[in-house]
């Protein structure tokens, strides 16, 4: 059954639990200093894309499987868990990467980075400290979300922050500045590099209900091509947006020569092949035959037409 | 029962399991450069006090229940994957601490450091991708390791890594250089930076098992013991050792105005002090009730005696 349902409220909703309980979980018995890093890198700021996609595929799966769709339920927790969890994987990743080893960037949603706040010792530390937060939080003691399901959780999320997902893509990434990738070349590094963690969001809040094969199939799809559209988008606004709208620095990528959808296919090229990808996205909802994809589906809108 | 026991044949024994599953387990799958470098920060050199932890724990622990003490049921299944996601643990922190905005070292194990060999970046992102292999080894797909046990194995490896284990320690090591630590603080701050991950390794060895609530205690404390007693030798032999025993710069401590056991109690006392943590490690083993302890004691001696 498919209930009357107001996607700006849902998100609003949505966002402001994220909001509550990563503000509770982040920084929680740490020591003062490394604490304090660590709220900084996490709160006051995110689009909290990730967590949204966890909790927009949990509402989709639930939709199809009956389930009580309120946040009370052991599987809600276990999404609100792997919401907040996979936000912190980002947000650590987010601080390493702005380092001054990596793309040494001073501004991230419009405020210094964490490092420049808090030295580069402490935001080594501070991302340290929330990969393992992360896994902490979908491993609950006393809990009673079901215990193949966190195991499930722990699973998808390590596979997709790791060797092959996300660290794995940053290492391609750092590995082809100032060479000459092929569509093939820059497409598997963003599989890994952003896509991962975003298919890996969807598949996290489909394991916290019971999806059958054809739509888990169908959501991993989604989730794909969502994850290579939000980073077709990303390099246009790098070109197209300002350093002020984005909050970070924009126009680096060809300031470090680094190969972009829009140097391999030409601004308008790479317009339309957001458009596609949109669309790939949309059609593999249609195809999941879950009732109700109306969160996924505005969430793929809002990754495509987004301003920064 | 007690069967007839060669502690220098069990840990060979053992060390040579945890050599081959790390070298097949580390770098698989992952980009060509990052792969090696996880590879150079985990294989060939570490002593693999913390494996050895976990292994000894679980062959104390099967000692009390009867469980057929061979590696191929599923709890010594659980037990080999603990104890490599526990070295993956401290290798990625080793990389981590040696790099210029931390400790800013360049020998380590008689070799150079990751950062040295692969360069910065390559080492921040190894260190971040052993975390996660860390976790994704104790969350295997298909396996008949009961999934309450590898939750549980992720939530004491995820405690003892984090912000109120191992990171929280460092960062309290990091705030406290040129500061005047008394004993309670130097103490509090060791039991975070290297204890957390010593107990931790202790405790996830018992949890492959069914240790009751006193073995358990007794298991903690001499963790505990052990914990503290390593860091203190550790001071010691910053000072007595030289730098080609040791396998990294020796006199560090003293150099960065660190404080450390042998600056705060003197020589003797800190000497004094390792033999009383020792006798209190081995104290618990006798008050655990578990039948065969005799692995954990021959590692508690070792951590007491080393040379480097």
């Amino acid at each position: 059954m498919v209930t009357p349902f107001d996607i700006a409220d849902w998100i609003q909703g949505h966002l402001l639990r994220i909001e509550q309980v990563l503000s509770v979980w982040v920084g929680q018995g740490a020591p003062a200093g490394l604490g304090e890093a660590m709220r900084y890198a996490v709160l006051d700021g995110g689009k909290r894309l990730r967590p949204l996609l966890v909790l927009a595929a949990r509402h989709a799966v639930a939709s199809a499987d009956g389930a009580d769709a309120s946040l009370h339920s052991s599987c809600d927790e276990a999404a609100l868990r792997a919401a907040c969890a996979v936000e912190l994987i980002h947000a650590y990743s987010l601080v390493h990467d702005d380092m001054p080893c990596m793309d040494n960037d001073v501004l991230r949603r419009g405020k210094p980075t964490v490092h420049v706040q808090f030295g580069q010792a402490q935001a080594l530390l501070a991302g340290d400290a929330l990969q393992a937060l992360a896994f902490e939080l979908l491993v609950p003691e006393n809990s009673a979300i079901p215990h193949n399901i966190q195991a499930r959780l722990c699973s998808v999320l390590a596979r997709a922050a790791g060797a092959q997902g996300m660290a794995g893509g940053q290492a391609i990434d750092l590995a082809s500045v100032g060479v000459a990738l092929n569509e093939n070349q820059l497409r598997h590094m963003h599989r890994l590099k952003t896509g991962a963690l975003l298919e890996g969001s969807v598949l996290m809040g489909a394991t916290c209900g019971q999806a059958n094969a054809t739509a888990l199939a169908a959501l991993a799809q989604y989730g794909a091509a969502l994850g290579l559209a939000f980073q077709v988008v990303d390099d246009i606004l790098d070109v197209t947006a300002d350093a002020a709208t984005l909050g970070k620095t924009a126009g680096k990528d060809a300031a470090q020569d680094k190969p972009t959808y829009v140097s391999l296919l030409g601004l308008e090229s790479a317009q339309r092949h957001a458009q596609d990808l949109h669309q790939q996205a949309l059609a593999a909802l249609e195809a999941s035959g879950l009732p109700d994809t109306r969160a996924l589906a505005a969430l793929a809108d809002k990754v495509v037409h987004r301003a920064y």
